[in-house]
């Protein structure tokens, strides 16, 4: 399972003010701590506000591998601040993300190619709008697959996201994701992998419940065959949940440490 | 989702007490306990140690039906006991349980018939053993639904059991019982409810590990559409994470409160 460490985004007020001020600190704070609480790659998202998006991007991603090599996941709709961050990037880096409209893939994925990155690829286009339910999903994952296959992008390095909902607002997309994530695996081989941004299904729910709705969904969808998340990695209740759905998905042997050796990135 | 609480049973040393000297108050307390926190069904199980298991069931079924009128499961390989206690339930009963075995499928779904009650079938009999997977499981769940069709118990009636192993020593098994409780809804139509005893799963492994593993089974098993679970109805995590699934599973509409409601049976 690989977690996507979710807090270095400037929609995170302390992240906001270090980009503003160049403060190298809380960035590199929460480059170490997500590392060492087990996230097997770091998002890195200026944020809306950001004043020169592509410099802040820049300064992000040389701030951070300053103090750790965890793999980056450079997050944007601005594809020229995706580009600039990746040449800088010493390891192979995801990019996030593509929707799946022609224009956006023919900018991406040869972009990908060149630098050896990775994309999250959105069940989700201009025309289609939010899908409505598993089969409209798979009809656009189907797209990106096609997009990977034509640009030379191996399927491994996709990763299929369909479109988590808050669960108070769109109660009825839960089931299509897990339904969605099973077939993903159908569409190739070999098969895309799949991700999802799981925060998003408890957005607007009561602060209290957050948290459990997180890795409920994270364990239900586990059970479907989901291969990464972008989550909260200092939450040690859904890491050690992720590690015991691990266990009971058969994909590393019982010990008692389990959740320990998880989050240490031995398992 | 139905929680059948797993505590009022012999095989604990303060029931094992109480059935030997006749003491109503620790039984009566659990059936309170269980029952407030969102148990549906209360297991009654002698234990094996039981000098008298038929007098023993009888004043199990007796006592607890005088402070809750929640509905019982009667648990027990010899079904004379079983049987005794039957008579005396106040509300259709859930037997548990009866192997695919011809001469016990023989005693066991009249029974059922004549008393009204449900059966918790499982997918093993002396011929196969532990069934090694999905498959395995599913030809005897085949049986006991012919069963269920030959002696004219409803569909709906019969639980199948797809035998839950401890994880630290049967790793292989989780993902196949999730498989088999997927495929039990194609079995027939109506199809089978399905059912698990879903402490096994942790049996065996560290202290601190243990309610993890099972809350985190059981909402596996959930999102590949499980109905009912042989519990502890008093570990609120666990509840707190089956309500989170049910509502993931969209079976019941969000609201802020809603772990409370599904503890409280309102859900």
């Amino acid at each position: 399972m690989e977690i996507i460490g979710e807090r270095i985004n400037g929609m995170f007020k302390d992240i906001k003010e270090a980009i503003k001020n160049l403060d190298k600190k809380p960035v590199q704070e929460w480059a170490v701590k997500q590392t060492e609480n087990g996230a097997t790659w770091l998002d890195v998202n200026t944020g809306a506000s950001a004043e020169n998006p592509i410099e802040a991007m820049k300064w992000l991603v040389n701030t951070i591998q300053k103090v750790v090599d965890t793999p980056l996941s450079l997050d944007s709709t601005n594809y020229d601040v995706i580009e600039e961050g990746l040449k800088l990037c010493k390891r192979p880096a995801l990019i996030n993300s593509c929707h799946a409209d022609r224009y956006k893939i023919e900018r991406v994925f040869p972009m990908a190619v060149k630098y050896n990155a990775k994309i999250i690829g959105l069940t989700m286009s201009e025309k289609s709008g939010i899908p409505k339910n598993a089969d409209s999903r798979i009809a656009i994952a189907m797209e990106l697959v096609a997009a990977a296959d034509e640009f030379g992008l191996p399927l491994e390095d996709l990763y299929i996201d369909p479109l988590v909902l808050p669960v108070n607002v769109g109660q009825d997309h839960a089931i299509e994701v897990m339904e969605t994530i099973r077939q993903v695996k159908f569409l190739s081989d070999p098969a895309p992998k799949t991700v999802v941004g799981l925060s998003n299904v408890s957005q607007g729910c009561a602060k209290e419940n957050r948290k459990l709705i997180n890795r409920t969904m994270l364990v239900m969808l586990m059970a479907s065959g989901l291969d990464a998340a972008i989550a909260d990695a200092n939450d040690d209740e859904l890491m050690r949940a992720a590690a015991t759905a691990r266990i009971l998905m058969n994909k590393e042997i019982y010990c008692d440490s389990y959740a320990d050796l998880f989050m240490s990135k031995k398992y």
